[in-house]
């Protein structure tokens, strides 16, 4: 039996929230291995924590049962829910938290966690990732199945995943959709989208952050000077801006929303021929 | 035999203190299941770390070790104490770190760790962490009695854990603790100091912060509009000054020690009835 | 079969990173006990993680598998290594990381990790901690032995770690490597070093840090009155310069570089006995 326990929240990590969430899963079940993935995004960023969770999940053995905890509607009508994968389980707040999920996934079947016999009793206002998810993790961990923690809902929440658009010929247009402890800028354009604009066996392309062309694609975050910035593709096989030993966002001064535009580079000499 | 033992620091984690006393830890009982309460508090702040505690202890299954190393006293006279309560056991110097624990629970013995051939040689005098409290920890978490670690002692530091006043009729005064990373003020003001003060059936309230009047009296964060601050129970049952998805401490500029008045509201036309 | 990993990188907590390497051990070992060691350094700062595995290692029980990845070559042809020393095992990039182990360890087998069917394909040029050192770590701590992983390196990259000299007579002039979460300034002087100065039985010392004359050399953190700057040998044998529950680099406006003078005091009354 996999008792792999993974956590993602915004709770930080200077006050008690998240070893009291430890606490309540072993509780339940005292052999559950609980994983921090991250606990340190923004306060409330429902999308910070759906790339965190999006970028890690399917590194972990198959079984592994995944806590995301960005509540910020905690306490309101917004549903727990219990979320099957071909190989993972995945709780939270039914607030779109979980939607690159339903985006990678083929199949998921989603479940409004109504069974409160599972809960820690009385049930806080504000605190469901202590007295709802960390219970209900234990108990799966233990072997219950999500079957029946609550019926299968259809009409779960789902924030629209922002895809770049083509711009005319030739051009994508992505934006920065998070910065990295490094300062790196995450994109939203994936290596498909960019190697779907060019038929050329070796295209060129011309990168621009904020209307600003930086260096072009390279391949390792040492292969640019000092504070030369340029793009790669990241991990995730999405596009990233970055500087050698240092931030990218420090320097292009760039955020979240940023506009990227990645434009195939046609060499007029060539295209002459 | 349970092996839970839960560490709350001011070590923060970008240094190796807290690593270090995992280690120590493991080189006593390689089988210890070692939880992080929270390291980042503010350095030296025992008000901090005594408030970390309290909100998650009792949390965790029976027979958890609880290590709280908050310790600016470190190498000098202050005792290492090993505290037995009715669930847990916990380990600490003796200045008062443990104060809220003594609060709650009915029962504290507490013993001077004198046993040092369980210390790890030489006893350095700046790092107990790792030196007496990590291993005694390993030991306890293999079965070693509390009892053997040292003898009882009755005059045990603890301090004055802040209590909000009754001033005049009606009204009750206490202060901010701590601001937690949200920006939500937690205050000494717990539900049922809030209650005695009615006996009508829905009362309602007046609160003010700082002598600035906030909205009143709700149950979850997102009970309230954008930039307006207002007051819940949280979820260890104390008042806390809030806002919906922001920090309440920004907008209010408030901090540990601010005043925070809650007074019975009297609706004067029923009054008259 | 010992399976304890620690990690120590730059990759802060803030992101998926660590979480992600760990579900590439668990991967590889559902049964890998992980521990942390910190990852909140300056980004691609070699020397603090240098420092941070060095004060830590040999904390861990004989068999620890350590992974080291402050990594900026990553994707380049800076080698992947794996260290056996009598006690552990490392694994990190041949950036020089280790450079404080090899000072410390008297016999290393440093090996080029080159066995690429234990990496998770397609390795990406950008996270060697994920594709690379987790998975490698995951199947030491199954039992593969180090040495089917690659052949042994001696031109493996060691940093020169920066000793004190013996300025003239009577005098040894230091720097402080780094600064920690308390603001204490951790110096390059050793005990021995200071020891080495006096052959008297109870000399006494001059210090000063970038040509300020501060307190002398105490033993305990609280040795000191409130906003005094003195300087303690700390947990690790290294001089640091400190304050009693305050910011010694803050009070100093002093970091990493900063010069640190050791001067033995003469007293002219005793020397003309």
């Amino acid at each position: 039996m996999q008792s792999i326990i993974t956590l993602t929240t915004d709770f930080g990590t200077q006050d008690h929230y998240v070893g009291t969430m430890k606490g309540a899963i072993l509780s339940v079940n005292p052999a559950a291995h609980i994983v921090d993935i991250c606990h340190g995004g923004q306060s409330f960023d429902l999308l910070d924590g759906a790339l965190s969770i999006a970028q890690a999940y399917s590194f972990f053995p198959a079984g592994t049962i995944h806590c995301v905890v960005v509540d910020p509607g905690v306490g309101t009508a917004r549903r727990p829910i219990v979320v099957e994968t071909a190989r993972h389980v995945f709780l939270a707040p039914d607030n779109g938290v979980l939607s690159f999920i339903y985006d990678r996934e083929d199949r998921v079947a989603v479940r409004h966690i109504t069974a409160d016999h599972y809960f820690l009793q009385p049930v806080s206002a504000t605190f469901h990732g202590r007295d709802v998810f960390a219970p209900v993790a234990g108990y799966l961990s233990r072997g219950t199945s999500p079957s029946v923690m609550g019926s299968l809902v259809e009409n779960y929440v789902r924030f629209a995943t922002s895809k770049p658009r083509a711009d005319r010929d030739k051009k994508l247009v992505g934006v920065v959709l998070k910065i990295d402890k490094f300062g790196n800028l995450v994109t939203n354009i994936k290596s498909e989208d960019v190697s779907a604009l060019a038929q050329t066996l070796s295209p060129s392309y011309r990168i621009s952050v904020a209307s600003k062309e930086i260096g072009g694609l390279r391949s390792a975050f040492a292969d640019g000077a000092a504070g030369e910035v340029f793009a790669l593709f990241g991990s995730m096989s999405l596009l990233e801006i970055v500087t050698n030993r240092g931030s990218a966002a420090r320097i292009l001064n760039a955020g979240r929303g940023t506009e990227v535009v990645v434009e195939l580079f046609v060499d007029s000499k060539t295209e002459a021929d």
